[in-house]
């Protein structure tokens, strides 16, 4: 028997083997939340649960974004597509 | 009298006397363009309403947006607050 050291996201209790990957989700949640915080100050008449599902969605994409937002506006739309792509998955 | 070259953005028809600002005009609208594709295609029940001015809203604050996908997530809550601020105007 042995212990072992888990890190648990604050935010969501979401549990990780992995401090790094810990670390990233963390952010990743924290960008969600200021972007959502963003916009319900800045739109009127947004639910909280469409703001919120904005900044997770937003957030989860937040490399194709910042290169987007970097002067290459056209890959969020391939980003769109490639999410619409569904796998072949053969032989299971 | 004389003939001037002026540009025309063809998305909003906003016009410009300087080419690149026109580009950067351009640029940012397409950039809210495709914020708004995206959120239309992942949140369900959003009006066309609320995602234009959250594309709108975001491809605005691009620069800033940019560093906080980056890894400063506080930048959006920073950026926020500098728009409550009311500059002082003196002597005009």
């Amino acid at each position: 028997m042995a212990v072992v050291a888990v890190w648990k996201c604050d935010r969501d209790g979401k549990m990780f083997d992995d401090k790094k990957a810990a670390e990233a989700h963390d952010k990743m949640l924290e960008l969600a939340a200021n972007i959502t915080d963003l916009i319900e100050n800045s739109v009127k008449g947004i639910s909280e649960e469409h703001s919120e599902a904005i900044g997770l969605l937003l957030a989860g994409k937040s490399e194709v974004l910042a290169k987007a937002c970097k002067g290459k506006p056209e890959l969020l739309l391939e980003e769109a597509s490639d999410d619409s792509v569904t796998p072949l998955v053969a032989n299971q």
